[in-house]
């Protein structure tokens, strides 16, 4: 610390003098840098979102966030909760959207079919695949269906979702290798450059690890990703995973059930391995890729890091970023608003770069 | 709170079950909602940034942020004392860029033309007008500076810097008034679709509230925009005014020196007005206009939401968030890695987008 407070006190001189551009810049020097103390705050419901969001933003931080299961037993009863208590809403959801759900199995790995009452114009010959989210281990069956719905519905696309294996079934990389096996079927169904990809939180994290997989693969590319608020980096590593803990009603902290799901799933592999942390992965030879979050995300720093990357090797990547919303707030229900205008930029998105 | 019990409880419920995705959606019912009691935090420094980026997080929050000046002749001298820190910082800063600076005036209103060693191929016929930031009050003369010596270097454009009257010079609308002025002269030396409008701070307001201006004067729109952290809406609304405050340690709060600049270059004038708080004006018509922030900055939400609003419009819209920032790093210094892929970004936008 002694060598750093003349720099802290350069710097303090210089932000008395100029609050916003021009500063001085101080030579790099070693750490250990000052953390930054904030207070205790109580902090109101936005007015800047739809009334049926503030109700979200509002609502409690999950019951359970910091009590994840500890025996596999425990994982798969929550993971099977999770399908119980989503099925109502899902069925509800699927009648809204007038879309079509039929499950099968692609080689071996569970899928959904989902297809809308219309396939819009120029999507006849388009694709999406759909990975779900829930940290690698929640949101089986039916629960996975929410995303491949919306984006179904409000897209005019069909999507195939997969129910990929999750642990106490199977562990790293089950899920991936589900996937991918899918992700072969779907570019022999069509041209890879009109298949898209699509996913959420986990699913956000493995549609990036399908990317870097099939480049190990050498597969062809498909023509478009949409990642939405990926588990990019599972190492606990990015800034929002410190400024926005305790804000974010849904993940809540790093301490809480989703990186503990996390390494269940990694079963001991290294999480920094690309193909769980794929912010760590190299994505040369991306397809054009839209990336979806909130101000209040958990995961704000795991999706602009993937942003900013994707950007300094000149692929093509769309950043929205939703006030107040925590964590996959978006894909949720089909009557907030904001859900309607995610889904609407990602449907654009895959009009504009998929092939026809 | 009596009505809102059940709904929360239910809401809660949910929660415990489905962690991501198909949440049941409550009926809106009427505020009051829970606000989010966040605890004390000591939030360290990200590694996911550059070293130096790392030295400016680790700085305090700005000395006197709670302290601003309370009269006119108190606010010119911060002003004036912004200047002189940040001048010799801006000579090095030109040297360094090898751009060239040139004084003079435009139709009575003080400007820098900021010319760069070499003007980029494709570049000749463009030019850029460049409104500096400091709370509509700060950075006066050479302090304006920064900005526009960074895109006419490592964008290869030429530059027309405004150093228009602040406090207490002139008040709302003289800022504007003048940045104005020097609209109507750039789109006779060049098309209008040749010519940029960029901005940071204030800045980034005064350029949104040039493009409400023009449409209000009919004139021909330009044919981009940059637009960094605007001070887009100036009635202290938006979610990151809360989220970020306290980590922020640029602008800090809203309870500090930027909106007590603000409430006095509006003099009594509504802060809602759209000429202030752009935020709330009609933005159909807008050139393509690319948006700048970071995870920390105080004006995220400002930012996210002119994105949405322009996205919203149909209007094409790039969102650039950078890892760990607080308001405005970004346009700092050009020895910061972030610094110039923050404006390498801002060049290829008006690459693409102006007319050649």
């Amino acid at each position: 610390m002694v060598k750093l407070k003349p720099v802290m006190a350069f710097v303090a001189a210089a932000w008395l003098a100029t609050p916003a551009l021009a500063q001085p810049l101080p030579s790099p020097v070693t750490p250990p840098l000052a953390p930054r103390d904030v207070p205790a705050r109580s902090i109101p419901v936005p007015t800047t979102v739809s009334p049926q969001l503030q109700l979200i933003i509002a609502a409690p931080l999950r019951p359970g966030w910091n009590t994840p299961p500890t025996t596999p037993e425990g994982w798969k009863q929550l993971a099977e909760t999770t399908r119980a208590t989503a099925l109502p809403n899902v069925n509800a959801m699927r009648d809204r959207l007038k879309v079509t759900v039929e499950a099968g199995t692609i080689d071996g790995v569970r899928v959904y079919t989902v297809t809308p009452e219309k396939i819009a114009a120029g999507n006849e010959n388009r694709l999406l695949v759909q990975i779900h989210g829930g940290c690698y281990v929640l949101n089986p069956a039916e629960a996975a269906l929410p995303e491949a719905m919306l984006i179904a519905a409000i897209g005019g696309y069909k999507v195939i979702a997969v129910d990929y294996r999750m642990p106490p079934e199977a562990y790293f990389p089950a899920a991936l290798d589900d996937a991918m096996t899918v992700y072969k079927a779907a570019i022999k169904m069509q041209a890879p450059g009109r298949v898209g990809l699509i996913g959420t939180s986990a699913g956000g994290a493995l549609v990036l690890e399908m990317g870097l997989r099939a480049k190990l693969e050498n597969l062809p590319m498909v023509g478009a990703i949409a990642s939405g608020t990926p588990m990019s980096d599972s190492t606990k590593t990015g800034d929002s995973f410190q400024t926005n803990a305790m804000l974010d009603n849904v993940l809540v902290s790093t301490e809480g059930f989703c990186d503990a799901a996390a390494a269940f799933y990694a079963k001991g592999h290294p999480l920094a391995d690309p193909l769980i942390s794929p912010v760590y992965g190299d994505m040369s030879g991306f397809p054009p890729t839209i990336l979806t979050s909130g101000t209040r995300d958990l995961l704000l720093s795991n999706t602009v890091r993937v942003h900013r990357k994707l950007r300094n090797l000149g692929i093509d990547s769309f950043l929205q970023v939703y006030e107040g919303q925590s964590h996959a707030y978006y894909g949720r229900d089909d009557r907030i608003p904001e859900t309607q205008e995610a889904f609407k930029e990602i449907a654009l998105f895959f009009n504009t770069r998929l092939a026809k």
